[in-house]
C-alpha cells in the first residue's frame, strides 16, 4: 500500500506512479525541519486550539446527544478535526508515534460515539441547528464528511485501516445510500467529497463510491444549488465543468472540484475531464495567478478574478487555494508528466506556502498579501482568533475558521509524496530536497542546500533493476541547467521539461545537476494593471520581498523606486529567522514625494518632481515576511530605467 | 425660513449664508432635466419600489401593533421611507404638488400610526425582532430616526412643519430621554444621528438636541461600542474624533459622522472638531479619493482603504460615500468659504454621481468601478434585486439595500441649495448650473452649457443694494478663467479660489466667465501603485472613460495604450443617451499580447514583444458608462510615450 495522498487504482490514464512517504523520506534542511516541527510543535498546538475552540467539545456533545446548546464555532467545525487527523495520520506513516497515535484514538472515539446508527455524522446538525441534507447550499455537511473520508483514507494507506477509517467509511455509507443514482439531484455547495470518494474508491475497490464522485461532478453546474448571495459561480453551480473554460468564483471551492475531476479522470479516463480541467489550470496560471503563487484574488467571495486582475495590495489569496493548486497540479502531473506542474507545485510551496506559517511553526496568515502599506498591530498570541478582515501584520496562532492551519499540516506531514515519481523503467524527481528515495528501479541519496546554492547531488544508493531512466526537471524559470554523471558531462535528452538520464547505473553513481540561479527582475503580463511598471526580485524558485525591517531608516517603501539597471547583488545570511538565507540587495531611489503635498492627481507633463536620493534596498525571500513584528512590504517595485 | 439641508442657526462661525431652494431655482439644461425626471419618474419609482420591498407594509404591520411576523428586507428599512420622504419634501420645496403632498400625508400616517406612545419608531424592533435599544452596534435605531428627523426638518423647512415634522420631533424626543445627559454611555454604529439633531436644534432652536449630538459626537472613539466584525475602527469607534487624522472605516459611516462634527461645529465654534473634520477631508483628498469622486476603496467592511490605496476595479465606491462627501464638503464651505470644498462637490456631482443613476434616472449603481475588464450580464429590469457583489454590468433599479436611490434623490432634488451662497454683501457663485439665484443684494440669472462649453453668462436681474462682491469660483483643474462685465475684461481679485468682482451693479448688468477647458490627460500621485503608468482624460470638471461600445472592433480594451503625445480632438455629438455630450478622440494602440500566450510573467529584457496598431481610442464622460448596455470600460489607460 502507497501511502501518499493520492493513489490511482487505475495504471492506464497516468504517465507517473506516486510514491508513499515509506519510499520517499526527507533527511534534511529546511523542508525536514518543518516536518520535525510540524510533528512537535505544530500538531500539539493544533489539538489544543480544537479543544479550546469547541471542535472537539462540539461532537462530545453530539455523542452525548445534546441538542440546542451553543455550537460553538463554524458549522463545519468537525472539518478542522478530520483535517488535523489526516495530518497526523501521515505524520504516523512518517514515523510510528505512540502519543499521536493515542491522540487519534481518543479523536475518533469522540467520533465514533457521535456518529449515528446509519453512519451519518456531523455535529452541527446533531446539535439540532439545523436538519440533515437540508441546505446542502451553505450546510457544508458533505464537504466535512469528505475531510473525514480523506483522513479515514490517510489512516488505511498508513496503517492498513483502523477504527478511524471504519467510521469515515460508515459516513461515507450513508452519503452513497442518500445521493447515489440520483436519489438526490444536488450536491454539496463546497467541493470536497467528490476527492474522497475517489479515494475511497481507491484503497477499497468499491465502484460505489467513484460513481457517485462521477455523479457529483456531473450534476454540478446545472443550477442544481440555491443561487447564493454571489451567484451561482460562486460554487461553481453556473456552468457543467465540462463546458468551463477558466476558474470561477470560490477558489478554494474551484480548486477542490477541479482535483475530484481529475481524479475521476484518472480512474475512468474520461478525456472531457481532463481537457476541462487542464483549460481551466492553464487560464489560471496564465491570467489568475500570482509570483508567489496566490490564487483568487478578491476579499469578496474569496474568489477569482477577473483575467489579469492581480493587486498585490488587496489579494485575498487564501492558503487553502494555494493548496488547493498544489494538489490540483500534482494530478495534473500524474496524469501527464509534464513540468509545469511541479514548476507551479515548487512556486506555490517556495513562496505563498512557506510564507503562510510562521517560522515557530505555529502562526499561520489566512490570506497573504504581496503587498502591505502601513505596520498593521501584531496578532494577539492568547485567546483571540482575529478574522481575515484587517489582517493582523503577523501571524495569529488559530482563526474562528480554522481551515488553513490543518491544511498546512497535512501538505508538510505528506510532503515527501510530492517530490519524486516512478515509472516501470525510471524515477522522476520534481522537487529538489534532501531525500531518499525508493523508486523501484533504484534508491537514491538526494543532497543539496537547494535553493541556497544552486547544485543537487543525485546518489544512487541501490540499484534493483539495471538500465532505468532518471529524469530530473529544469525549472522553467532556469537558464543553463548543466548535469554530470560521475564527474562528467552528460548529455541528457530533454523531454516534457526533464533531463532525462537513460543508463545501467550503478551503485554509487553520482548525478550532479546544475541549476543557475543568478538573481532576476521580474515583469508581470502587460494586461496585469495593477503590477504596471513594477519588477520582482526572484532567485531561483524564491520570490523575494523588500520588508521596511531590513531597510535604512529613509526609505519608505510607499515611495520607493528600483534602478533597474544596476546589478543585483546576492548574500548568505545567517542571522534570519528559519536558518541559512540568501537576501538580495539592489539600488533603488528614495523618492521625495513631498512636492505633491494635498495633490493626489496632475495633468501629465505638469507632475511635481519625483526624484529622491539613491539608497541600497535588502530584499528577503517572501515567505519570511512579517516573522520580526509588524512591517510594511512590497514584492513588486516601481521600476526606474536610470 | 430658508429651504435647504444645512441651514446653520449661529452665524457666528460660519463665512457663507445657505440660499434656500425657493431663492435658486435651476432654469435649464442636463441638471434642470435631472430634477424634472427626479420628480416625474424616479419619486413614482420609488414609491412604488419601497410598496413592493416590504419598507412601507413594514411601518404598516408596526402601526397594526403586529408582532412576531416576518420583517421584509433589511432591518433599517425604514430608513428608505424616510430618505424617499426628504427628497419629496424638498420637491415641494421646488414646486407644490397635490400628488406628493397626497404621498407625504398617507406615508406620514402610516408612520403616526406605527410610533408608540413615547415617540419610539422602528418597523423592526416593534415587529418583535429585537428589543429597544439593545443592539445599538448593529440595530441602526438612531440611524433610522436620524433620516425620520432630516426628513421632518425638510418638512418643517419647506411648509412650516406638518404632521411630518411632529412624527420626527417625537421620535428625537425619545432619544432625547433616554440618551440626553449621558444616561446611555454608549451610541449608535452607524453615524447619522448627529447631524439630524443638529438640525433639528436649528429649526427648534431647542438646545437639548444640540446638546445630545455634541454628547454622541463625544463620546465615539472610546470603544463604546461592541467591537464589529471589522474592529472598532470599522464605525469610528477606535479613535475620539478629536485625535483621529484621517478617515477610516466604513466610509459612509465616517463621512457622515464628519457631518455632524462639522454641524456641531457651525453651531458652537469648538475649533478643535473643525481642525479634525477639516484634516481628515484633507487625508481624503490627497490619499485616498478617486479621479471621479469615489471614496472607499474596499468592498470588504465598505471601507476606506490605506493611504494610495486607489484600485480602478477593486474599488468599492459607494454612490451613498460620494453623496456623504458632497455632504461634508458643503458644510465645510459654508464654514471656511474655501474653493476646494467647491471643487470636491463638483468633482463628485458631474462624475461619481451623475454615474450612480442612469440617464432613465430609474436605476441605480450601488457601487461604481473605474474599470470594468468583462461584460457583466445586464442588471435584470423586473422583480429581482441584485446586491453590490458581483454587481451587473448596468443599474439595477433597486437594491435589497436600498441607501442609495432616496440619497441621490434627495440630493437632487436640493440640489439648488447647493449653487450658491450669500454674504452681508455679496453673492458666491459655486456650481455653474443654469439657474436663477435671488440673494439678497440682488438677483441673478445664470446661463450656460457648461460644461458642454466653456462660458457662463451671469445677469444681474434685479439690485436691491447698490454695491456688493460677486465672487465666481474657478476650479483647480482650470488655467486662464477671464470674465467680462458689460463686454469689458474685468480685473477681479482672486481670493480663496474665487474670482471677486466688487462694484456696484446695476440691473442687466452682464457678467461673462470663461473657463477654458481643452480636454486634458491626468496622472495619479506616483504612490497610487494600481495606477501607475496610466493616463485619465479630463475635461472641464468631466472624468471621461472608454467604453467598448465606442470603440473600433480591434480594440480591446484591456490591451490597449494611449499614445499620449497624440492630440486629444474634442467633439460634440448628439446621438448619445442623455442629450448633447462632448466625446474626445485619442490615438491608442491596440496592443497585440499573443506572444505572451499562456505566460503571466517573463524576465525584465526577455518580454515578448508589445507591438500592435494604431487605433483611434474614443472616450465619453464617465457618468456615461452603461446606458447602452454592458460593457468593458476603463477611466485609466496605460500610457504610451511615442
Amino acid at each position: 500500500m502507497t501511502a501518499a495522498p493520492v493513489v490511482p487504482r487505475s495504471t492506464d490514464h497516468t504517465a507517473l506512479r506516486p510514491l508513499g512517504l515509506g519510499e520517499v523520506r526527507l533527511t534534511d534542511g529546511w523542508w525536514a525541519r518543518w516536518q520535525r516541527d510540524n510533528r512537535d510543535a505544530t500538531t500539539p498546538h493544533a489539538l489544543a486550539w480544537l479543544e479550546r475552540d469547541g471542535s472537539v467539545e462540539n461532537l462530545r456533545r453530539a455523542g452525548d446527544g445534546a441538542t440546542g446548546g451553543k455550537h460553538r464555532g463554524f458549522w463545519f467545525s468537525d472539518s478542522d478535526v478530520y483535517k488535523t487527523l489526516e495530518a497526523i495520520a501521515w505524520e504516523l506513516g512518517r514515523a510510528p508515534s505512540e502519543g499521536l497515535s493515542r491522540s487519534v484514538a481518543e479523536l475518533t472515539a469522540v467520533m465514533g460515539r457521535a456518529q449515528q446508527g446509519d453512519g451519518y455524522i456531523n455535529s452541527y446538525v446533531q446539535g439540532g441547528h439545523e436538519k440533515r441534507w437540508e441546505d446542502l447550499t451553505n450546510g457544508h455537511e458533505l464537504y466535512c464528511i469528505g475531510h473525514l473520508i480523506q483522513a479515514g483514507v490517510a489512516d488505511q494507506r498508513v496503517t492498513g485501516g483502523g477504527e478511524l477509517f471504519e467510521v469515515a467509511k460508515r459516513a461515507a455509507d450513508v452519503v452513497v445510500r442518500d445521493f447515489a443514482d440520483h436519489r438526490r439531484p444536488d450536491t454539496d455547495g463546497h467541493p470536497e467529497i467528490e476527492m474522497a470518494l475517489v479515494e475511497l474508491y481507491r484503497v477499497t475497490g468499491d465502484r460505489a463510491y467513484l460513481g457517485l464522485a462521477q455523479q457529483l461532478v456531473d450534476v454540478r453546474g446545472h443550477g442544481v444549488l440555491e443561487p447564493h448571495h454571489f451567484g451561482s459561480a460562486y460554487f461553481q453551480d453556473a456552468t457543467p465543468v465540462r463546458e468551463e473554460t477558466t476558474v470561477v468564483g470560490h477558489a478554494v471551492r474551484a480548486l477542490y472540484l477541479l482535483c475530484g475531476v481529475v481524479d475521476v479522470y484518472l480512474e475512468t479516463g474520461e478525456r472531457a475531464l481532463l481537457d476541462s480541467a487542464v483549460r481551466q489550470w492553464e487560464s489560471l496560471h496564465a491570467t489568475k495567478m500570482y509570483l508567489n503563487g496566490a490564487v483568487g484574488s478578491r476579499f469578496e467571495g474569496e474568489a477569482f478574478g477577473d483575467e489579469y486582475e492581480l493587486p498585490p495590495d488587496l489579494v485575498y489569496g487564501e492558503t487553502c487555494a494555494t493548496i488547493g493548486n498544489v494538489m490540483l497540479s500534482w494530478r495534473l502531473l500524474l496524469a501527464t508528466g509534464e513540468s509545469r506542474y511541479a514548476d507551479s507545485i515548487e512556486r506555490s510551496l517556495f513562496n505563498l506556502f512557506a510564507a503562510s506559517t510562521s517560522v515557530d511553526r505555529c502562526g499561520f496568515f489566512y490570506n497573504n498579501p504581496a503587498q502591505r502599506r502601513v505596520k498593521r498591530p501584531a496578532a494577539p498570541t492568547d485567546g483571540e482568533r482575529p478574522t481575515r478582515a484587517d489582517a493582523p501584520g503577523t501571524r495569529p496562532p488559530w482563526f474562528a475558521c480554522a481551515c488553513c492551519p490543518p491544511n498546512v499540516m497535512r501538505t508538510v506531514a505528506s510532503l515527501g509524496a510530492y517530490l519524486a515519481t516512478a515509472t516501470g523503467d525510471g524515477v522522476q524527481v520534481h522537487q529538489y530536497v534532501p531525500a531518499t528515495v525508493d523508486a523501484g528501479p533504484a534508491t537514491l541519496e538526494v543532497r543539496t542546500r537547494y535553493p541556497l546554492d544552486a547544485t543537487v547531488e543525485l546518489r544512487v544508493a541501490t540499484v534493483d533493476s539495471p538500465e532505468w531512466t532518471l529524469a530530473l526537471r529544469v525549472p522553467r524559470w532556469c537558464a543553463g541547467a548543466t548535469v554530470t554523471v560521475n564527474g562528467e558531462a552528460a548529455e541528457p535528452l530533454f523531454r516534457k521539461g526533464y533531463l532525462e538520464l537513460r543508463r545501467s547505473w550503478r551503485a554509487g553513481d553520482t548525478v550532479v545537476l546544475t541549476l543557475p540561479m543568478p538573481p532576476r527582475l521580474t515583469v508581470a503580463h502587460p494586461a496585469a494593471d495593477a503590477l504596471r511598471g513594477t519588477v520582482a526580485i526572484e532567485r531561483g524558485p524564491v520570490v523575494y520581498c523588500l520588508e521596511s525591517t531590513d531597510q535604512e531608516e529613509c526609505v519608505d517603501l510607499n515611495h520607493v523606486e528600483l534602478l533597474v539597471s544596476r546589478p543585483l547583488e546576492e548574500h548568505l545570511r545567517t542571522d534570519l529567522p528559519g536558518g541559512e538565507t540568501v537576501t538580495i540587495t539592489a539600488t533603488g531611489l528614495a523618492r521625495d514625494d513631498s512636492a505633491w503635498s494635498a495633490q493626489g492627481w496632475a495633468t501629465l507633463g505638469d507632475e511635481p518632481s519625483a526624484e529622491g536620493r539613491e539608497v541600497t534596498l535588502t530584499a528577503v525571500p517572501y515567505h519570511l515576511w512579517a516573522n520580526r513584528g509588524p512591517s510594511v512590504m512590497r514584492v513588486f517595485v516601481p521600476a526606474r530605467k536610470l
